[in-house]
């Protein structure tokens, strides 16, 4: 077999391990945690739909691909709580390496455009990213909502954190999808799913 | 909230539920079954990765959106295994209502966007739709290769079955990728994978 092909399928087998990293936050029904490979998709299916909502206009087909790879590092990085405030210079260190065995599997052009595409992502300063950023934010925020605020009660996070760590992503990526989740988050809070 | 908003986000929570409908075939790793939402995100994986063997160019962008959305319908209708040969009939009415049903919840001119592109996958006719459907043959085969054949093996199914399922759509979508399939399956059979 063609040997571009053979390492393009490599690369492809090897992702199937996206589907045993688990996140902090359950499904909506609240039965499990929920896995990378479904984060991808749920954020693909939210970028397709909620698109109008970007503040500025986006290359849809950009946020598609950088929700669809943004978390494959962490088959090797393992998940990193949005509120765990160690040890974040030796995720860095560990996602680079993830990026460098992960995407060095594709031929050449291919990995150095997923590795741009991530890297992009990662910096949150082009419209994509920021639009891509504001979804990994919403995503979780829903999930909460919907369990009973399962990972912020388990984890003992209190409202402020939770402002201060989506607030900025979310408007930056799109305000009205902020006014939404702010809104959630204060309803969230009279329930009592915060810690104080 | 805007109504507009509130109808997108139904169907956003709506959809996780595609987290939860089972497939006949196994991750790569054997440890249990492959679901929806993980094989649609990794369907787009593929289709990124493998577009330039499209025996026809695609519009990837059309092929992501229809390889994301394509079994959305699994949802009320549930899984259908290929070579299950009964009710391909009750199974066409009740996917056709469980579309209305689930692209209903969101605004109209999205809601047929989505019953468009569902439409052209399943009818297999254009470019985008050929390549998804090769795709979506692809993976499973990959999945019985990687698991002792589970899935065959399970339910009996013989090389010709296979061969008469997979050879049409795989090699309407890319020769190549049929080549490679094909060189798979015929190994498969060495390996004493299938009935017969």
């Amino acid at each position: 077999m063609n040997s571009r092909l053979q390492a393009q399928l490599e690369f492809l087998f090897e992702i199937d391990q996206l589907k045993h990293i688990f996140r902090r936050t359950k499904l909506l029904n609240g039965s499990r945690y929920e896995n990378d490979a479904e984060h991808a998709w749920h954020l693909a299916m939210m970028a397709m739909v909620l698109v109008e909502y970007s503040n500025e206009p986006v290359e849809i087909l950009k946020v598609l691909k950088m929700v669809l790879i943004h978390d494959l590092v962490e088959i090797d990085a393992g998940d990193t709580f949005l509120y765990d405030e160690k040890g974040s210079s030796l995720k860095e260190e560990a996602e680079n390496r993830a990026a460098a065995r992960l995407y060095g599997l594709l031929p050449e052009d291919q990995g150095r455009e997923f590795i741009d595409l991530w890297r992009e992502f990662e910096k949150k300063e082009t419209s994509e990213a920021k639009f891509a950023a504001a979804l990994d934010r919403l995503e979780p925020i829903i999930q909460n909502v919907k369990t009973e605020g399962h990972a912020w009660v388990k984890h003992g996070i209190t409202k402020n954190q939770v402002i201060q760590k989506n607030q900025p992503p979310l408007m930056g990526g799109s305000r009205e999808l902020w006014d939404y989740a702010g809104k959630m988050i204060a309803e969230c809070a009279d329930k009592g799913y915060f810690k104080d």
